[in-house]
């Protein structure tokens, strides 16, 4: 799975997930409090839920090894079986989360077109469905910011639009939050003026933040109860999770802040990649991510691993670029180098 | 769930779901040889099976009460949990069998488009997936006419294509052949020139054929020793099963022939649904099945039943009209008359 | 599957699913008024639908092609996913509906021990999980009469006892009534004074009663609004189902009144195998079934079926017999006969 | 779900999990070199990987937060929808999991007796069916040592008669190792004579051997694939997972060694407790681990807490002690003048 860099590496691109942890993480990770998870005895844990809680503005919070999980979780937690689920096409809890829906909760995806990532409300409201000869609706998902539509932003009034519809539906909301913090930067809100709008929230520390390890899913003290259940089925119950909560508790600290200047990054990358004829759609260009339209996108993204730069290819034909902390304006300079040469 | 209809009946064109059992067919149940079928020991079953299996040009047949469970039954056979079924929009197995492809297979759908129910092969080809990163195509589904696109047929060479990427991709192959005899009947070929492209057919006999109950899936016999597994879990597995499997070979040998003449009526009552300005695409009308886009589509199909003549509302703005071996040219004429009034 | 008999049929008494309709029940069928079951039309299937309902007690009743799939459509509306069903030790629902409550609901057996299909009320509470480190206790289901144990009767302050159980820890209680007539007949009540205590109950039609297919489903209007789903879920959403519900309507008229001449013919035939030496527990013997431990089952078993005598062999060890109305005084005669030879 | 203790602690005797990570552990994740293990690049865990293949004689491994994700992995690996898990009674699997071999897998067990949690391997071929009427058998499962039965050892003639078994059936057989490094010092023979008869082995490493987090699955390289999508779908795929590996890492230098002092400390605190007069079963004090019946189990814990020792009630009439590495002798002299007051 991993293509050998013969030269040094001058950039990670491929995504924000491939991180490594800074010395104060390290630092937190050898100093941290920590007891057994399983009977809800790791301080540094409750700490971080809790801090999770207190910035989505949500009851409790529950610590969950991957943004996968607490998803699936949320997804068993607000659904029966043979129910629907109603997200934006392209949703990563249907395309990398490897058929759980379906395979631990029993539930299909019903799609909604979403131009940008950003669904209409009318559209919503439309794919519920009531008929007896239909699988009914169990829940509506959102993902903001949308990974493959570019890492873009649901504006506010669309997102308490499709609230209104899932209240006067009466239909559970979650938003898949990966890079929930990515949106609140764009949209220059605090937190929990996307996230009040929601039941449960993934919100992913390993992403942008760049903890090593964990994801938080937040809501009510009743759904997290069930969530809690349903993490030890999925075999997400840790012992001395602390050590892997003390990292992210650094994160929470110190990198929101960063996010700023990780999207004026990206977006001097993609205006270097457009000035050097590739094919972006500069709208989509929102965060931290950039899409390309790239023939033999395997082979170009090899021959810059080649020379120190790593970018994804997807399919045949797509090249994905993100940027996150850990690349510094040198570091870019030296990838649009590459990349533009 | 039912409408009640103050006048008498003209034309029941919701379904050709709704026939009733003809005089030939309820003399064969009150004749049929039965036995235990649970046992596999109901000779008019087996012979059913037997002759189902023949026409289709497959090995074996497998008797089941409905083709939701046929499809699902197949699915089952053909994929492990976590897979994608890859299949065209708004096919049957997805619209109208209520998430059991999760529920009970725990697989998810990978849908292709399909302008009038026809997939385009290449498109089918992209949608085969092989990264470790997302779920794994685990079968290629089709629909024969396609109910949802309009009762629509799939070329031969479209087929035989698709086939070809099956086989190239290592990819079983089902076809939901739900109303395979219009297929058969409007492309004017055998049976087995359809259904020999696949792996696995599920051939209903009780809409337009006509039987009271029942569909059969057909495959090679180790496909069915596995599909009767997975119809006993689902409960298929019944008793004296031969009363509706004597019906059923009666619709067999006596209405296919009448099909043609279904399609003929269809074709009539779409020009003159277009003639008195309804939305038809007639380029869609190609078996026994109409659509057309109306608003108030339910208070439409209300006001219809009230003078004798039932259709469909399809949510807001679609009505769906069926035509069947029970629906006669004065029938027929009667409906034009109140549906064009 | 089926063992050739190579000398007339003297009686079969591999079970009392084996019945062929009689010719009341035939003529029944061949006059029966069908409709669009689907669509809820068919005025038969209401009809038994009702009948089922009135005679057990119960608001409503769903008509399904098996008492498997009555079963796991009852586990699927009482339970969620990950949940515990209690249940006897040896219960149909796990011994021979092949892993269903698993693959369909989700859900795992807990096994209380059961001396003649008798559980203790104490023990059945006693199996109740309330630990966040268990899988919680999601329904109790009994079988009676039950199978494995010997077609053996729940005494009523035991039914009484399990409801208090039940109710006390709010678990629902759903009995599996495939002999449920035979139970009645045993301990000489109507049926509502058994049905009565459970939220939902299986009755069989195909079993004692001998009608050629399916079983009723009743409970609630909620809960058989749920069934309907999961119904159609599992593919037993059948269309001229009519057909089967006339059958079933004769066979709940004439063959109940019979039963206890079949009980009384069991009792004979087990005096006469314990006379002849068979290692038959004859307080197990309470209604229409009769084990007999046996070494070489099945070269047994073969011998007899190639006298006219059909009988199961269960593993290696053990042998069935079972009783129905289609076995008289004369050919039991003549099956002793056989099998004391 | 913490009971407050108010004096200090003298020893925590609930579980081996709660161990907290030694200052040699922490050093390690300190300096840990990690990577995105999602793409397969976090160095430590591939090191970690390959030393656990190594000492249990297998391809290849996979790492994973929980031995829960590890065995509910395997069973999806080994089964298909609606087959049966054969394990001894009171198997973690089953007890302890949740009902996830039903959610996930679709499986059901299939219970043998197991005295002293050992089960015979004819009982385990018995438990093998065959008949279409009934689920399938899957794969076999066995627990060494077994939790529930008080930390017991499988001696290694019975393995290899189970692993006989196993064979002759075609059946693939996994090990719970939730505590397998507990059983080679107690057979006193190197963890591979134990490992090497099993397709599969889930070895934690979070229990015994006090690492913070994490268990390892091992196997053939084609199942460790397969189980790489069951993990992603689980949720359990780690970014710098690294960091919990170099724990590891450490645990399994440091800490195998030190078991034999667990079990001789076991065996003096059992001793003492039956000295003082608690119902122990002696025979089943084999590693580290001591169930006592006792009456107001709760109470009995609580107060003991109260007094700086904790243990764990199960259920009304039963307590567990569970020694560790950090249970020093002076500690368990404290625990026992308490315990034996």
């Amino acid at each position: 799975m991993t293509a050998s860099t013969p030269v040094p590496l001058i950039a990670d691109l491929r995504s924000d997930t491939v991180t490594t942890p800074t010395p104060e993480m390290r630092e937190a990770m050898a100093q941290a409090q920590v007891g057994d998870d399983v009977y809800g005895e790791d301080p540094t844990v409750n700490a971080l839920q809790a801090e999770v809680a207190r910035l989505t503005g949500h009851e409790a919070g529950l610590f969950m090894p991957s943004g996968s999980m607490t998803n699936q979780a949320a997804i068993a937690v607000h659904t029966r079986r043979g129910e629907e689920v109603i997200c934006a096409e392209g949703s990563h809890i249907y395309e990398w989360e490897l058929g759980m829906m379906a395979a631990f909760s029993g539930v299909v995806p019903r799609f909604v077109p979403a131009p940008l990532g950003v669904p209409a409300p009318e559209d919503v409201r439309r794919a519920v469905l009531r008929s007896p000869h239909q699988s009914p609706s169990g829940m509506i998902s959102l993902e903001n910011t949308h990974n493959k539509a570019g890492g873009t932003v649901i504006p506010l009034d669309v997102l308490a639009a499709i609230r209104a519809v899932a209240d006067a539906e009466g239909l559970p909301l979650h938003l898949d939050g990966a890079r929930v913090f990515n949106a609140a930067t764009a949209l220059n809100v605090p937190l929990h003026d996307i996230t009040r709008h929601f039941g449960t929230v993934s919100v992913c520390l390993s992403k942008g933040l760049g903890a090593p390890v964990g994801s938080v899913l937040v809501g009510s003290r009743a759904h997290m109860k069930e969530a809690h259940r349903y993490r030890k089925m999925l075999g997400g119950g840790m012992r001395q999770a602390g050590i892997l909560a003390a990292a992210a508790l650094v994160a929470l600290r110190d990198v929101p802040a960063r996010l700023r200047e990780d999207h004026r990054r990206t977006r001097q990358l993609a205006e270097a990649l457009v000035n050097a004829g590739f094919d972006v759609d500069l709208a989509a260009v929102q965060t931290n991510i950039i899409y390309a339209a790239l023939p033999d996108a395997q082979a170009r993204v090899d021959a810059w691993a080649a020379r120190g730069v790593r970018a994804s290819a997807l399919g045949h034909d797509r090249v994905r670029f993100v940027l996150h902390h850990q690349v510094s304006d040198e570091a870019l300079e030296g990838a649009i180098a590459v990349l533009t040469a």
